[in-house]
């Protein structure tokens, strides 16, 4: 009998540590764009006024990075044995909190809001890549804290690529267990090496690509700053921008480039590693990719048509208002071009409906993941065949192989906990005194990690007016979802604390 | 290989005849209220005007006698073999359209409605018992019309509780399925003598309640033709009334006695059986309806604070009214005594909730059933159990039993399925032209057997006003949602038809 005692607790703090090192070191690059635009200011000592960031993002970093050495260094020399899978379980939770926590800091140091709340749900937003945002005027910010928005992003988008492919499918949860169901030479017991390596990869993959955002969405005349902060946001399927508008007054070019960026952001990403091996036959044939294209696809022509006849929209304007959309939301990006909730009602439930969808597993989207639903419907019609040959062992089948039956028990367990905290979650926060649609586009938008919703936290809208115990519920949310629930949900088990 | 031509179509014609029969001397027994009601002009031969429903009547029940007859005799001598399971799913969707194509015509005959899509609409809400209606002046219809519409619930009633326990579980269908697992002396071959015991039993007790039911109304006050319509569409959980305003209108001792009778029919038959030879701890110990009961206690709770706190309704009427509400939906009955839709918005969302829970398995309610909502929560806890052991097999029980595998597969793909057919449904219905609440409410009551639903459906609308393509889609919706889903989907599965 092992029992909560059992827990290796200093790994756990020692890891927690190291992230938080990370994150202060981020926080402190952020001083870079500060120190830039702030540089007449910064050479006549004006710091304390609120518009100014270079303090409280300097004074942000080094709270982060002196307690985060402190655990390190504390814990490094009584952390005696590795780490198994339930510290793995409470790691990955307790990571997204603890830099939730500390990343909050800069809103709070530079007086951009004095309500805690609202600094904790933007960052948790950011790290989670939701982009839900508490902020109307997002263009009054200073440079350095928008910068510091952006990174929390793509900081999330990193860790959910890690967490996603290499991570969770050891501790034998998430849609990528479907893919590595043998891991080769890996313990349940030892899992740094392997995934330090996997890590390794895919960051190289991650950054590369940020780069070439930035450098196509500079080439259709961004700054470099505006450009930066796109692309962390997009990469990352976060969202969050540096205009008030988000997206709608870019250039059909930048719209372009930032639909081909989403897109390839919702594709997981142990595919663009194949692609770099120019395994092209393994990604054409990819079941899961085919299925999200067909999705975008078919939305996107149902809703354009229905711009063209019911709205009398031009032609060009109502493909890319429609595509951008479609993109922006399966892949629960969250950018916005066009407000949705003014085409007609079924292209705006299509839009809504795709908020369950979301990315491709192993990818930076959200969602329900575009793996699970193909085996969901895949398993449906094959129930159907059960139940005329109940004799009949009939498997699921994805890229030529049979699943388990114990993963398809898991995606039909995952779904309905999906859709249950989706209705749970909208009536606690109806409860809250929010509208019907409003609860729902809320729940659904924080848990697939999208931002904009329906209702009063609409794409031209934000979350500013949703009370703090509205707000905390969101960011919870964002996090489950984010974590693809069982992550969190086996911490509130008992089974777990009392193995 | 046994192909379609295998399938032994004079055995399904024979049975349908049979329905068609009973269906036929149904309406003749209409013939009695509307020769009572109209015994002035009957006497003066006054009989073509479209206030009379004397003549469309008989001429309805003659067709459906001859037509009914026909079918048996001819088929009779043509039929050799026996019924086996693909004839079982054939006669069990075909009956319920062919009833409802023929008890269309004495609202067609009457004039009450000139469009067939209308009277086809209203007598598949009647026979699934759904209660959705076209009708607005519902009290300027013929009293033998009115008598039909309630006859057309009570009739599916019966038809339900014997397919949902004696028909479903041997085709391996449905809730009942978890307590029918072994039944012994039954081949799937022929399901005949098994069919028409259990079928015996349980419509004495139908018979019985809607007896007892009536007699508590007469003594309330209600002439016996209102008490006689009333409880045959309380006890099959249909809820089409007499008055425009459904039931608002009633005293709150008639209304305590729907809420009584609502509750015992949407109860599994089989502990109503168990009842009559007194296994009291039997049934007290059955884990679906302690959760049932459970479920109509706390939201009756929540709701009627919410009431007495944001609305200063008196505690006596917010209870009633609460309560009402709460069983009338959870049963899927439909009666409606408040516009809940006036109330705060998490209270009307609980009752949107509750339309997709449902009454139990075995019941005359419709809905996803609380077992199986029970058997998914369980399965959800147990999932993070396994994922903590997974070697471990964790089986999910229900009242002391381990629930086999398959069986909790297919809960969770019944679940999906419904799911997936409520979001598909809502975005077609909304493709017709109907608001967001309107199309997601007109879906999940039709789908759930309810009736009314939200927006313009609500409580104090009717389903009028909806284009004939959404009444043709809404009811299938209704068929799909009495027959449990698969018995209908099956029929659309190429490994039916190509055994």
């Amino acid at each position: 009998m092992s029992t909560i005692r059992d827990i290796n607790r200093y790994a756990i703090l020692k890891v927690l540590g190291v992230l938080l090192i990370i994150e202060g070191l981020f926080m402190l690059l952020s001083l870079l764009p500060s120190a830039w635009y702030d540089r007449q200011c910064l050479s006549n000592m004006v710091l304390f006024e609120p518009t100014h960031d270079f303090l409280p993002l300097l004074i942000s970093g080094v709270i982060a990075l002196s307690i985060g050495s402190s655990l390190y260094i504390f814990n490094r020399n009584l952390d005696q044995n590795s780490i198994g899978k339930r510290e793995g379980y409470i790691i990955v939770s307790l990571s997204w909190v603890a830099i939730s926590i500390f990343g909050a800091l800069p809103f709070m140091l530079s007086g951009v809001t004095t309500n805690y709340t609202d600094a904790f749900f933007e960052t948790m937003s950011g790290f989670t890549t939701t982009g839900a945002s508490i902020f109307t005027d997002i263009e009054a910010l200073p440079k350095g804290i928008l910068f510091w928005r952006a990174l929390t992003q793509w900081i999330g988008g990193m860790g959910i690529i890690v967490l996603s492919l290499a991570v969770l499918p050891i501790l034998g949860i998430g849609g990528m267990q479907l893919f590595v169901a043998e891991v080769p030479g890996v313990t349940p017991d030892k899992l740094t090496p392997r995934i330090t390596q996997t890590a390794k990869n895919l960051w190289v993959i991650y950054v590369a690509m940020t780069l070439f955002c930035t450098a196509f969405l500079i080439f259709g005349g961004l700054s470099i700053y505006d450009a930066l902060c796109h692309s962390f946001t997009t990469l990352s399927t976060g969202g969050f921008g540096t205009k008030n508008d988000s997206v709608a007054g870019f250039s059909p070019y930048l719209q372009m480039v930032l639909i081909v960026f989403m897109y390839l952001a919702g594709i997981n990403f142990s595919l663009h590693f194949f692609a770099l091996r120019r395994r092209f036959k393994y990604i054409i044939s990819n079941e899961e990719l085919k299925n999200y294209t067909y999705i975008i696809l078919i939305s996107t022509a149902i809703i354009t048509a229905s711009l063209l006849i019911l709205k009398n929209v031009a032609f060009d304007k109502a493909l890319i208002d429609s595509l951008f959309q479609v993109v922006s939301i399966i892949t629960t990006t969250g950018f916005v071009s066009a407000d949705y909730l003014t085409w007609p009602t079924y292209s705006w439930l299509i839009i809504f409906l795709l908020m369950f969808i979301g990315g491709c597993a192993g990818s930076t989207g959200g969602g329900i993941k575009v793996v699970r639903i193909v085996l969901l419907f895949r398993n449906s019609k094959l129930e159907l065949k059960r139940l005329i040959h109940p004799q009949a062992l009939i498997p699921v089948r994805l890229n030529g192989k049979s699943i388990p039956q114990h993963i398809i028990f898991n995606v039909l367990a995952f779904f309905l906990i999906y859709i249950v905290i989706f209705a749970t979650g909208s009536l606690a926060v109806s409860m809250m005194g929010l509208d019907f649609e409003s609860s729902i586009g809320a729940v659904a938008a924080s848990l697939g990690n999208i931002g904009p919703g329906i209702g009063s936290v609409g794409p031209v809208l934000n979350y500013g007016l949703i009370p703090d115990a509205g707000k905390w519920l969101l960011s919870f949310l964002m996090l489950l979802g984010r974590l693809e629930l069982f992550t969190v949900l086996i911490l509130f088990s008992a089974a777990f604390w009392n193995k």
